[in-house]
């Protein structure tokens, strides 16, 4: 730990697109920035000094996975999750609430919070507000979430409502428990979890309600859950302009590098994804020039690397021959290869992004990068 | 290529332990050498820097596998097996044969070869002395291996003779092909393979006869196949006193880590097995104090690494509780981690056993050898 507190140092901005630097207890993260998703204290297929080595400053550990297994318990007995996972640099934990929803078994939620079966081994377990934080401090995140009531669309506005209203209760009832656990002497960051679906003004009363709360960052949650991407557009505009200005802005599970490139220009600071790591599982490599789906037997003959000019390790020692079969054979050296070219493409992109904004020219590198993807992966033999 | 052409320098012996040279136009192989196995042109869950860092002068292709996929004419076109799997160091292919045998659907063998259709779409294929030498060809193969018959024991004695006679035609025929393909041109080795089963005579005649055999080294076969650890060693006993001294030995698909300390002090220079990277992927880590099954929930708890003292990264940054915990959560890092252990230890223990015999102290590092094992996993909490 170096002792630091949270904070948040808006360093530029180029339109909307914001260039900044967050502070915690395990180092700086440089923002926009993504945040590769190590949902059981692992990036899957990746060594952590890999990770970071691509740029990533900060990585995000799923609380109802961890709660489950190992155990908050356990995790804080071994002296917290920075050392368990062997990521000494900022962890960012959820709040559970979204992958309950989606995972357990015999799930009921009410007021107090939710209860559920684990998906593992039936076990019984409460997850409300002071439960879900005292989780977070126990593996000892760096950035924490409110627990939130995330549903699905479409939805009706009544009940988009009703879950946003318990939703803003509910972040008043983890800010509580936050500053109990000590979570402000530790010098971490709770933020609050926009809400309101597709509805503008329900994410107005949210945003609204959320700012008047002291908390370290915000977090837009409840899209890129079923919605086309101009209707998730069309909330980032209704939302960013009301988020405290001086405060990170974490756009919660997006997205595709479109996705990312969209919402950096609408004021987003942060996010993460299983995108990159699962696409990167099956087949899928990332480019500069779009996607390559390294299943294809187009590519069984290809002696070229991924991308001929990228610096990543894993696209420039091997073939698209190679990484075709080692697609097609099933070998755990697939998975490791693509997922650290995916990662590493993210970062890139990223920091293409931060680099664009510090020198006030977002727009043309947001031009620049829709025209390479829309060239495609098309480069001669 | 650094084109030097393949020999063998026999640099001291101890006992019957010796510590030798390989050359090949890839590089040297200090022996007592571990191959690590790469059947489908990959080190399963590793990458081939990773596989050099842990000592590997040579790892073994599967002839079977990639006659099969991607192609021996594929990898070809495509520079060789050696720039396709990023390897520039020396490879060693087997014939194919033995995995003809255990994986190939409806074989059917003869004088001629082996007939058999593929496991992965159903072709049809012969696998004969000449096809395996031209296949190892064409992968680019520094080390070679003719074709023979491998049976499982135990066998009747006619059995055991008759492969063991054909084995001796092949291996003509596999030399007449070798030499047609210009592999003694590029420096390329092919090694005899002495087969016999558990019959003494039988293994004396064919090391014998393939003595007279113009072959870069000669191989021990078709033992690990289901008899007591205490036969293969009687055979061992019986074999390598009459396999020329100026010769690699490569006692094939062995072993335990008891079985390379045993058959060195024998005489054996080369090993290869799937022990070391098929126990990481199942939960099992070899260390110097004997197996760790980290699927145990003795580990659950445990915040000591593997090994406090052993350089492997895979084994210094991570507790026994964190590697317990990724087996239980079937993370591909479990594997990742667990096999670059496992090949850790393997070449430690060849390092080991290379220094002793250089400094006349194998006998000692045998004792000590066993000593620790026999301590087996109990260091204190």
């Amino acid at each position: 730990m170096s002792g630091k507190a949270f904070s948040f140092k808006l360093l530029k901005t180029d339109g909307m697109a914001r260039r900044g630097e967050i502070s915690t207890p395990h180092g700086i993260v440089n923002t926009p920035a993504f945040m590769p998703v190590g949902t059981q204290a692992t990036v899957k297929a990746m060594y952590p000094e890999q990770v970071r080595e691509t740029g990533a400053d900060v990585v995000l550990g799923n609380t109802y996975h961890l709660m489950l297994r190992p155990t908050a318990e356990r995790v804080d007995r071994l002296g917290g999750l920075h050392s368990f996972m062997n990521w000494p640099h900022t962890i960012l934990t959820d709040s559970g609430g979204f992958q309950v929803m989606s995972l357990a078994q015999l799930r009921k939620l009410d007021e107090e919070g939710v209860r559920f079966q684990s998906h593992i081994d039936g076990s019984k377990h409460l997850l409300s507000p002071e439960r879900s934080i005292e989780i977070q401090g126990l593996l000892g995140s760096d950035i924490q979430m409110q627990l939130d009531e995330c549903i699905r669309l479409p939805a009706e506005r009544a009940e988009v409502q009703r879950a946003m209203e318990l939703s803003l209760r509910w972040a008043e009832r983890s800010r509580v428990q936050f500053e109990k656990m000590g979570g402000v002497a530790k010098g971490q960051g709770l933020y609050g979890i926009v809400q309101g679906g597709d509805v503008p003004d329900l994410r107005v009363r949210s945003a609204e309600e959320l700012a008047k709360m002291p908390f370290e960052g915000y977090s837009v949650g409840g899209l890129a859950v079923g919605e086309p991407q101009d209707v998730m557009l069309r909330m980032l505009e209704t939302t960013t302009p009301l988020m405290p200005v001086d405060k990170p802005r974490y756009l919660m599970g997006v997205g595709t590098p479109d996705d990312l490139l969209e919402s950096v220009k609408r004021g987003i600071d942060q996010f993460d994804c299983v995108m990159p790591t699962r696409a990167g599982r099956h087949g899928l490599a990332y480019t500069r020039f779009g996607k390559v789906n390294l299943k294809n037997a187009r590519h069984a003959d290809d002696p070229r690397p991924l991308d001929e000019e990228a610096s990543c390790q894993a696209t420039s020692g091997y073939s698209r021959a190679y990484l075709h079969h080692l697609v097609r054979a099933n070998e755990a050296l697939a998975a490791m290869l693509l997922t650290w070219n995916n990662l590493a493409y993210y970062q890139f992109l990223m920091k293409g992004m931060r680099e664009a904004i510090e020198a006030g020219s977002f727009a043309a590198f947001y031009d620049q990068t829709k025209a390479d993807w829309a060239r495609g992966d098309i480069a001669p033999r």
